[in-house]
């Protein structure tokens, strides 16, 4: 199968599934370039997703790697307050993929991208000799005021954090030691591993923090801990965490005592859970906390911003602890999910 | 090294070398997304460049690799006639490839960049087996009516080529045949081989036919052959073409004769001139040549379009012929150059 007919493919798919039309697209895959007309200001972000890197063929279904990948993309966008536009991929095709394999990633790709508003405006295809896909998203705001960067948290600002967190890493810990799952009910257990496989980009909790306010934004993609110190970097500023204070996700607790390890390097050191971190004026949280739960999460405050720099991360004794990254604890040959 | 600190140094090259500003990006690399304020209509593309199916770093310096797939990605921009904005890089990175390296691809990318007017506003980077860059661009107009289409062309038309053909399918075969270097001038060998290697978008050749009314536009990247058979298709019509009016560069059909080959295939066959194919009513053409002229290239008229479909090539004599693709002229064993 040529690249001109793997095209051809995606695209009559694309135009089955209605997944690539959307508001501000005027012309999508098929010519030299989408053509678009943007309103306000655009946010866009590039991923990479490399099998052997970010998932394996062995461990999950192809329609669930272009899934996560696109949510893990827009997860980018969700940090900035961004209501989702445009979505273009590029895919790197290894000779041990078929072209039902491509049009299942693909099929993925365009589920995901319907259900959260984007439209699949573009791609290319290749050969490679690794699986890999690349996604560019693109995401609009009414002015550049409204879409929230990583810069701009100050002194005094409150430290709150969207939905749960250690899910995504309890999750991958029962995926690769089933003998895990006795420790907790079968419910939670499959809970767990949803969060692994199947990650939400908040964009709705993302738009409601910078409607109301947000200083500074921040999605948790590689661990709160990591994405909090790069946050107070950008920011020029100290974030003081209260650890006690997580909000943790039900099971991660009995997971990780099952596992010999702490809670606590699941909760602040896990990355996957896609949850946002963000600073607020205090006088915005109670207001911040309504709009987020309006958009069918929670916010949970867990510390302030003071002057200084990096990261102090508190325990429930108000003792200075570090967090150790999950990747770290994990066993080295166990490659990614 | 790991991924956080190569894109801290990627972020510092391009601060020094001013490649991560433009004219409407307000923020660049280092944040979840990158923010521009669009203007008019954006025209948006997606290219993946992957070792040993576009380029070899056996025979490409890495710099040289940056720039050609920069080029030849915003080569799909000026076939829409847009402005060029920004750049988004992907970078795959296999275990053999050093930080060194990483940073040459990029200083050859931030100059292509610097010299096409284009931001380079965000990237990521990850590990990969084998070496890859996936590019995204996003070009500009001041209304979408600006932004050409592959389809659009009418009956009646004039199809018309910029620049002069068959120049980097001469230069590939100068690079992989040493031997036939004998054949013509040094200088005109060395412009052949530079023809190969460093294309140029025609940027300004493609603004100015869309403002002289073109109907319909396509670059010459896989050869004239497949790509106007690719715009008669999109635009529903048929495109003849006298293949004796096409401009073919200097030294191509030495080169052609030399190897034991037809220049016509090279100069219709062979991809890679990234020239520009356009459609014009007749009463366009002469201004239009003024404009392209203005813009540093030329405009040649090669043929016409008429009701019906595919595309009708005629060599000298008037008899119908076809053309092979330079890809399938060339022996199995080569490979990308």
């Amino acid at each position: 199968m040529g690249e001109f007919e793997l095209l051809e493919r995606i695209r009559a798919r694309l135009v089955e599934t209605g997944a690539g039309a959307g508001a501000g697209l005027l012309l999508g895959s098929g010519d030299d370039a989408a053509i678009t007309v943007p309103r306000g200001a655009a946010a866009t972000s590039v991923d990479a997703f490399v099998e052997g890197v970010h998932f394996r063929r062995a461990t999950s279904a192809l329609a669930a790697v272009g899934r996560k990948a696109l949510a893990a993309s827009l997860s980018d966008l969700a940090a900035m307050g961004a209501e989702p536009g445009e979505a273009y991929v590029v895919l790197g095709i290894p000779e041990d993929l078929d072209e039902a394999g491509c049009l299942e990633i693909l099929d993925g790709l365009a589920a995901a991208a319907a259900e959260w508003g984007t439209a699949l405006a573009g791609g290319d295809v290749s050969r490679a000799s690794t699986l890999f896909i690349a996604l560019t998203v693109v995401g609009y705001a009414g002015t550049p005021e409204l879409l929230i960067r990583r810069q701009g948290a100050r002194p005094g600002d409150v430290v709150a954090v969207t939905g749960e967190l250690g899910g995504a890493a309890a999750g991958l810990l029962l995926l690769e030691r089933e003998q895990l799952s006795a420790a907790l009910p079968a419910e939670t257990g499959a809970m767990l591993r949803a969060r692994q496989r199947e990650p939400e980009p908040r964009l709705a909790a993302g738009a409601a923090l910078a409607r109301a306010g947000a200083t500074a934004m921040i999605d948790i993609s590689d661990g709160l801990g990591g994405d909090a110190a790069q946050l107070a970097t950008a920011s020029g500023v100290r974030l003081e965490l209260d650890l006690a204070r997580l909000p943790v996700q039900e099971g991660v607790r009995a997971v990780a005592a099952a596992a010999g390890l702490d809670w606590i390097d699941l909760a602040a050191g896990g990355g996957e859970d896609y949850e946002l971190l963000a600073c607020l004026p205090e006088d915005r949280l109670e207001p911040a906390s309504v709009a987020v739960a309006a958009a069918g999460s929670r916010l949970t405050a867990i510390g302030h911003v003071s002057d200084g720099e990096g990261l102090a991360l508190r325990d429930a004794s108000g003792a200075a602890r570090s967090v150790t990254g999950y990747d770290q604890l994990r066993p080295a040959s166990a490659g990614p999910a």
